[in-house]
């Protein structure tokens, strides 16, 4: 079968890798209906991050149940599935506390490559949620987006505390950042404020429930939120770069007592002891549990609640992954989808 | 009247400072019961904080109300008064948010030396808590505890989430980390470890409610508390002393979606992003919100449910301030009562 595989930075190929096969009797095989390029994917494209290559690539991904192992109870042939882009046993104590991120046994699906045709997942019952049936076409760029991409900015919303009365800043205009706003939305805030310089992104953003745009940023940008909450920074912030800049920006624009959900992969990032104890903020982040919101998700996007698909500006065949990198390292997309 | 002033590092001296007076409408006056000397006190005293010398020291306090200006509504002269290390309003949206030490208009106590016979309050309503009588005695030391000490334990035990069923480890065996065992229990945990090594501090720690002691730190200290929680890390760890081996330490004996608590002032410590990003932890903390414990702690303190004045292990007359320090410096002593 055919996958993405990374060879060095800037060099993506769609390449025969051999199918993949049950090699545990909890692992099910799917045929991918879609999958995408995650903003993460950009930190080794442009050799920010170490790897062994070539990397088989993709860790976002949607598609139907070709074969399922002897163990995998749930999960069944031609069901149409989500899963999250770590395999995990959804049976521990970590992840029964919701952190199926932190899970003792998981599997970054990053290293099985989900930007191809078929893929192997880890943990089939642990790892995937079916939807309630097959789903017609225009629903699956959301439910792709379920995969990673919303699920990371619903925990970052999450882990910022939005909720009723409050103020959310969002520092990142990515799908991420985009997706948080989505999510501050239907957590119910009250004040949505997008940090953002790019009018279409700013379009998108207002359409997913932002009510302020801020486009300054660093000293600037927070002065700004801090002037549109009567001096005192938002109640909750979501940081989804994962930039020193955008750390500051994010801790800088919490009030006392506030809440910083980051997503944004930290690179390079550290916060300085005193400061995050002067700041009284309340810091969480980190990957995402995506599997703990799935169901809900899944049902938002079936009852079409939301629409978080809109992410999705460029949509590609996956023999043209090397043209979706590009598009995105050039912020030409927010973000691809890729069709195998 | 005579107060508590530091000149230099290593050098305190008690001496004529004048008489405070009524200076807003909303102050009062208090006449000291009892003061003491913090840990934090110490960053100056071993010139690891810069000042202004000299400087009158103390933020921890308790007393009988002598006068108060006239806006003062709830405290009235006679009263025997607890209060916060920071004066604030108590009415900002911050303060009513259970963040006083984070108070628009908050005033530092330690400006205004509270190891003394005499000590003005500002905000009177919005810092002082008054007991319901005059207490006996041998409850003074509990009721001073919570102005500063007990709270700020406390306050790690709260950001570190401690609760039933939840296993806390507690890093630093200073008055603050004991009391947050204390805290820790009356918060109903399961399990709660104290790391110590002395044996005096870790019969106090048993007395206060822990379950285990361990002794090792760094990375051993982690591999044990790793140990005793299944691999998995604590649910709740508190920081008690504020240096980069002990945030270290918390950081790393938490499990992923656990919560570290960090009360110790932050000398030089930096979190790397990437590794708090990894953790999947939670971490809060910061100048404890005294005020918004001091009604219930007085209460627990009232009806003889804790014993938290046990820290005091020497009493020294306020004129022998210089002794108190050199005590607790040397760690002779955990904690330091002054008597005016």
């Amino acid at each position: 079968m055919l996958g993405a595989v990374m060879h060095a930075p800037g060099d993506v190929r769609v390449q025969d890798r051999g199918d993949p096969r049950i090699e545990e009797p909890t692992d099910a095989i799917i045929r991918v209906s879609a999958a995408c390029v995650c903003g993460s994917d950009l930190w080794p494209y442009r050799g920010e991050d170490e790897m062994q290559w070539p990397a088989p690539m993709g860790h976002e991904y949607v598609g139907v149940v070709e074969e399922v192992g002897d163990d995998v109870r749930d999960i069944k042939p031609g069901q149409f599935v989500v899963g999250s882009f770590w395999g995990t046993d959804n049976t521990c104590e970590i992840c029964r506390a919701g952190y199926q991120s932190g899970c003792v046994n998981r599997v970054p699906m990053g290293a099985l490559g989900a930007q191809a045709e078929l893929l192997r997942i880890p943990f089939a019952d642990g790892t995937l949620v079916a939807t309630p049936a097959l789903p017609s076409d225009d629903l699956v760029p959301s439910l792709l987006s379920a995969s990673d991409v919303l699920g990371t900015g619903w925990f970052g919303a999450v882990a910022a505390e939005a909720g009723p009365g409050k103020t959310v800043a969002v520092v990142g205009d990515g799908a991420v950042g985009l997706l948080a706003v989505l999510a501050a939305k239907q957590l119910g805030a009250e004040r949505i404020i997008a940090m953002s310089r790019h009018e279409s992104r700013q379009r998108l953003a207002r359409q997913f429930g932002a009510t302020d745009i801020v486009e300054a940023r660093g000293d600037e940008g927070v002065a700004a939120i801090k002037e549109l909450t009567n001096g005192l920074g938002a109640h909750s912030v979501v940081e989804a770069v994962g930039t020193q800049e955008s750390m500051n920006q994010a801790l800088h624009a919490a009030r006392p007592g506030g809440h910083v959900g980051f997503v944004g992969v930290a690179h390079g990032v550290s916060l300085d002891g005193m400061e995050l104890f002067w700041s009284l903020a309340h810091v969480h982040g980190g990957p995402a549990p995506v599997r703990r919101f799935l169901p809900e998700l899944i049902e938002l996007i079936w009852n079409r609640e939301i629409d978080p698909g809109k992410v999705f500006d460029l949509h590609l065949p996956l023999d043209q992954a090397a043209a979706g990198y590009q598009a995105m390292d050039q912020r030409d997309a927010i973000k691809v989808l890729l069709q195998p």
